[in-house]
């Protein structure tokens, strides 16, 4: 993929945001996306290559909103960052005001022969950069006016309690959850993997295993110079649920 | 490595086309060079660093071919990405014509002092810096007319049936063969793992195990958002045999 | 980090030296800044995130030293590389003539809100960028005169026999001990796991099991074409013992 880019666009700045996103799992490919793209300049063009439907009926698609473009597989992945940049309805799918999307349809911006199993290569790849050379997205193809929205895994509350799910693991073994900070009080008791924790700490480094507002602003579990994955014996998918004192 | 090349050549793109090779698997190198090779742009500098011989008396060597340059070790690794390009003939190494080859000598390309466990940084780095900067091949050393083939193990056939090999497995499972996906018809028995796979499917959503070309244009066996190599316990030099239906 | 970087220094490169190190390892972490700092051009800036005290009350510094910037945690992971590049006293830490180092106080030079638990993206990139586009290291915040110096693990030599520690394995399986090579005579008697070696070798390919100089100056344990971790069954912090000859 790099190659083809670089050959199209000689002078771009390539950054790998991860390779670490578990095969082919949407989810996980969101939440890092998410958690990533604010960080980028205005006017990157990021490209999506988690494709567990490569050469099925997903549509390739490509997204312009107000930070840049994303290019990929019309499969979810793109949802929660657009919605986060308030491009598309959470809900719907809907593309929102100021930003836009079209299928990629032109084959003139694709490689000259396309694979059926590695669109990344032939279609994401020279289409992000000709967006990064200034190939307008009218180009690309027909508009779309709506997203595939993933089924949902955002967290639900009722009566004081909220359940969520681990999102990601990262390289230390802390346990991300989909619960946004912003909705858990300090004093919150936090269920994880049988276990009870009594409030939020600010670092790493306060108690043995513990539950804060990591750097992705969610709620994550992390153990002292330790994993909390494999202390826990838990991964991506389990159940969280945040209970507010009374 | 890295910071050998941009002391020297400041401006040059790096990229990285793996740093999954097996521990000094020659084969498994040639493969993702063929791979990769063709989608960088003309006059890119290649560099190969899987080099279980560094320090002996294997040959350090820079080829010249109508894409630009491949720098490493003349241990076979360079072969399968050279033959594609037809800079190089397969079963007897030579340089065939509009290709040249040359020994690394010349010390001044080199760094001051170099170690003899990683050449990668103290002879190929600085020497593909060099070239990239406009330094011609016959500035490296003494030319070379016929570079070391590796063992073949290029599929062989007889009556209808082929036998190759897995050569790579990728990170989501697959097992990808030293078969051509040109030599195989969609209607062909594949034999794997003691299972028979009924011709060739298109993507890899189809089915639960299945055969289909993939976007290095060889015989791969896949499973549905799955791992092949873990769902048939087998790995790099596991036996594929594929037979024409009469 | 990087497009943190990239959005206030675009033309930069970005170079990664290691996502090896073992999460929060420091004594690793100065083992391979001293190993790579080396071969970057002058004027190079270097950011270190191996950071277990985030959010602590561990300073977040900045040095400059004759061949560029090394921003991170004042928590003893510059130690090494800026002992070997005579900038730092490895005894009292104190800066020498030639290098300066400063606190990071500037919180116009960070990112406009800052995580506790993430550093690496909020402070150390944002000042690394600026650092690199000029700013003065006068700018980031108040001098320091003297860095924290990790608890010794430098190598004990007393009656021709030196014991030093694995500070490293490579991704081949070679173990890389913290005794430089300029300190070990090509007879010595080398201990490691219950077996001794006799003598030094040149390269990987002249014995099975083998003590050599490394590319990074030290002593290493290596197996030819194997892993001498796994043989040994050893890892960071395993024992060896240097002994003399008569």
């Amino acid at each position: 993929m790099k190659g083809v880019i670089i050959s199209i666009a000689p002078d771009v700045s390539i950054v790998d945001v991860s390779h670490q996103v578990a095969a082919q799992d949407i989810a996980e490919a969101g939440f890092i996306l998410e958690s990533a793209l604010p960080f980028f300049p205005s006017g990157s063009v990021h490209v999506v290559v988690v494709d567990p439907g490569v050469g099925t009926d997903r549509l390739p698609i490509a997204v312009r909103y107000h930070s840049g473009f994303i290019v990929g597989p019309d499969n979810g992945c793109m949802i929660p960052p657009l919605v986060a940049a308030r491009a598309v309805d959470a809900e719907t799918g809907a593309i929102l005001d100021g930003a836009a999307a079209a299928r990629i349809e032109n084959r003139e911006l694709m490689r000259d022969t396309t694979s059926t199993t590695f669109h990344g290569r032939d279609i994401f790849a020279p289409v992000a950069a000709r967006l990064a050379t200034g190939v307008p997205l009218e180009h690309v193809g027909r508009p779309l006016r709506r997203l595939t929205v993933p089924a949902s895994r955002a967290p639900v509350s009722a009566g004081g309690v909220t359940r969520g799910r681990i999102v990601h693991v990262d390289r230390f073994g802390n346990l991300i959850s989909n619960v946004l900070g912003t909705t858990v009080s300090p004093g919150a008791d936090i269920e994880i993997g049988g276990r009870t924790l009594h409030g939020l700490i600010a670092t790493y480094q306060e108690r043995e295993l513990a539950a804060l507002i990591g750097s992705t602003g969610r709620l994550e579990i992390a153990v002292r110079n330790g994993s909390a994955a494999e202390l826990l014996d838990l991964g991506v998918g389990a159940e969280i649920v945040i209970s507010e004192r009374k």
